[in-house]
């Protein structure tokens, strides 16, 4: 998948005569088309919303696996590596949910200009908030992809025994018990987390990439 | 450079049969480890630190061409892309600028954790917050890079003319004028950037990176 950067003329001849330090490079800014033409691939932003237990995490890191065993390279984004980091100082009232999803549409738009496929798993409830992410990058570099479970499978799964807690009035302002969720009104995608198989939402967002020509067709 | 995953018994057999839907992949998290052994190199944090006009974002972004040229995952962080960004909130403080150290020092961890070696150039004068930024991060993979330019040589160069600025008293708190540069006491690398040219400074750190084992020698 790795083209080598020396049979680019655009990137001029990569001298490399045994001596680690006799390289020749350049000055300038590495481009995203030039990490794309070495890499093979695009990048993108694929950004998972969903009600919390409809399958957001399992799925963008499903994806990334066979992404990665393909060579390219991806990410995730999810709570377990922003709610703990770069976020940490951000608790749950409204000014500071939606510092929390412009600050992932930040990171996310380094990763795309990295050259990487990142994928981002947060419940991101408000379309405002999404369309703010989407406005950082250009036309096709942001895919949203609705995990569309219905709230009874989510609630009925509880991986996290968060819904028994929100109808306990334990958690306030629980996305889809006390909190709206906005569905996304033309997401690029949307999967039937709910009802179809990991497997199968896996392949629907494989063939999407591919059909957009971000990911190339399997030789 | 890059090594097929289907080579390494712990990523299990990689199908492909000519359907670009049936291929094979594994539910769990990519390990920073499973990237390097497909890259075929580590992924280290390269903190830049010096004054303003010292060279850092220059060097960086030599040292990133560098690496980029011979396939490497690679990434830098500075001005350009953070301020108008991610820290786009922030003001010049004192709790705004360690804020800001801070972000940066998060989403250089997530770079190191996708496998990148990840290039950060920003002048971070105080020891505590570059410190902060080196306690994210294990044994090895913060390497503090000083870039050791006088100040009259920055001042001389004034490449951005915010030492006249500062010196006419336009910038309050400047670096070097009116706010204290504290230098590191013991970086993993000092450069000479006043007095070295820049490819020996690349040179020089590449070396560096290759002696500790981050990335390989050239063949």
């Amino acid at each position: 998948m790795t083209a080598s950067p020396a049979s680019n003329p655009a990137y001029g001849a990569l001298t490399n005569q045994g001596n680690s330090t006799n390289i020749v490079w350049h000055h300038s800014t590495v481009t995203r088309e030039a990490r794309a033409y070495q890499r093979g691939h695009r990048s993108a932003i694929l950004w998972f919303t969903g009600l919390s237990g409809s399958g957001k995490s399992t799925l963008a890191n499903a994806v990334n696996s066979a992404l990665f065993e393909q060579g390219m390279a991806c990410y995730v984004l999810d709570g377990d590596n922003i709610r703990h980091g770069l976020c940490k100082d951000l608790g749950f009232s409204d000014s500071d949910r939606e510092e929390n999803i412009r600050r992932i549409g930040e990171v996310a738009k380094l990763f795309l200009d990295a050259g990487v496929v990142v994928l981002t798993a947060f419940v991101s409830p408000f379309k405002a908030d999404r369309d703010r992410a989407r406005a950082l990058v250009g036309e096709g570099d942001f895919i949203e992809i609705h995990c569309a479970a219905d709230l009874g499978v989510c609630e009925e799964r509880d991986t996290k025994g968060l819904y028994a807690k929100a109808r306990a009035g334990e958690i306030k302002e629980f996305t889809g018990i006390s909190s709206p969720y906005e569905e996304p009104e033309l997401p690029e995608l949307r999967v039937d987390t709910g009802g179809q198989g990991l497997e199968e939402c896996v392949t629907h967002i494989i063939g999407y990439l591919q059909g957009q020509g971000i990911i190339p067709e399997l030789s």
